[in-house]
């Protein structure tokens, strides 16, 4: 058994899951819960998600594991909570979608112990949360970043990717500034963009009509603006200056569309182009 | 037998699924297709979505219901050729995505056969195009927008209206103006959005590394950059006014956005509002 006992900080979509996947891969023995709401512990108690419910400093005591999967915002509260309880032969690992600002976070709470934390970012979202949303496969070969501190032992960071890899997904690493830019890109600048156009729908004067008549593409294109909105907020305020630099380009390339719709040539071929790349990624993904 | 002898021109997604849709729906006799592609025209005879092959003048002699349903960049050329053509009984509609080109085009080519064409569009793409994405299910429970001329008899209007809902669409008029506007919105700005976000992580140097990091959200997100170059090229061509207003109009949303990067609660209030009236849009969809 890799890991006696786990404790889960933020039994939501990744805590959860997180514990349904190392349950199934029998990685883990007993699972501790603990979070501010009562009801959604209840939930993930009757789900077979966790098996106990403790407050957050008695859940770390005795784990030999911890996940921290709040939202980002209450991060530098809880590494407090594990700085005063962490036993010393025991990991953390974290599930938060920003990494600059955790390990900030950490290094300012966690003292010595920070060598015991192994930030991580498992890229596997999705608009539902809470324990009703945790699914056992939500990692099956999804992307998980780690962005190791320099002072984990190779030995700390080999167990927390053990505990991933047993969570079935792919486990890559980084520097925090690297995943902030990259998911910056491809995460967080959608999730704005996809925001934005449904909050420029309902503020217009005919926006019954308008929602009336979007369709299938619209679904989906929007289908992340109904992701956690105090999630988002605490993402954006971790990477905002790389969100201000990334609205600045993509303002720039919509300044470039709106000139190409003037040369209905060279806008096929921008189409096309970002046709076959799409195309390309999902036939290699 | 609402209609006798259908003429499909241009049989892809849209116009291979209006003949499927009637012949599911017994509205139909004989089909005859034409169109640019022999070899797609020949799988639609393999899959019996077409009973037989001519150019489209031969097409539209016999027919008692056309529908044109190629690129609307073609559209001036084949209303020509139904001009020539149709017979006196007969009524014409059309797939095109946009209606004020598609109605002056109409209104220049068909003289006083304009009052035999009464304008649609279903509102049911998909990233799929090509008789081999045709679907007897592609309009059911989907919009189809009327924009008739003031040249249509009611009569007119009423049996193309029949032949829509025949095919299991939710019909409604509008105004071709009206109808720019709202497909505008709703439809022509999310793809450039879509389009814009993927040609952009494609120009980047570290685009292979950008992409192998996106997960689900970016995926459905982009999911519209992977329709049709020719087919958007000439969507935002006959709407081209209509779309730098509202590119103009979602840049200023973004600089709005940018600002409440500064304002962590007003942000979380946007995405709270986007969330809430996306979902209670899903809800009553």
């Amino acid at each position: 058994m890799p890991f006696e006992r786990v404790a889960i900080i933020g039994v939501g979509l990744i805590g959860g899951s997180f514990a349904l996947a190392l349950k199934q891969a029998k990685a883990c023995g007993h699972v501790v819960g603990a979070g501010r709401s009562a009801a959604n512990l209840k939930l993930a108690r009757e789900r077979g998600i966790i098996d106990s419910v403790a407050d957050t400093g008695t859940a770390v005591k005795d784990a030999d594991l911890v996940l921290v999967a709040s939202p980002v915002g209450q991060f530098e509260d809880i590494f407090s909570l594990v700085a005063k309880n962490l036993k010393p032969s025991a990991l953390v690992t974290d599930g938060g979608s920003t990494k600059r600002d955790v390990v900030a976070a950490a290094r300012a709470a966690l003292g010595p112990k920070l060598a015991q934390f192994v930030p991580a970012h498992p890229v596997a979202g999705a608009e539902k949360s809470g324990a009703g949303a945790a699914s056992a496969e939500l990692f099956r070969d999804r992307r998980v970043i780690l962005t190791p501190v320099r002072e984990n032992p190779d030995r700390a960071i080999a167990r927390v990717e053990e505990a991933w890899t047993a969570c079935g997904a792919r486990v890559s690493r980084m520097t925090p500034e690297e995943h902030d830019a990259v998911l910056g890109v491809v995460s967080h600048l959608p999730h704005l963009l996809a925001y934005a156009l449904v909050h420029e729908v309902a503020s217009r004067e005919n926006s019954a009509q308008l929602f009336s008549f979007a369709a299938g593409g619209f679904r989906d294109f929007t289908r992340i603006a109904s992701s956690h909105p105090e999630m988002w907020r605490d993402i954006c305020a971790a990477n905002k200056d790389r969100l201000a630099e990334e609205l600045s380009r993509f303002s720039r390339k919509l300044d470039e569309v709106k000139r190409l719709l003037d040369d209905p040539a060279a806008l096929e071929k921008l189409f096309a182009e970002a046709r076959a790349a799409r195309d390309a990624w999902i036939r290699s993904s």
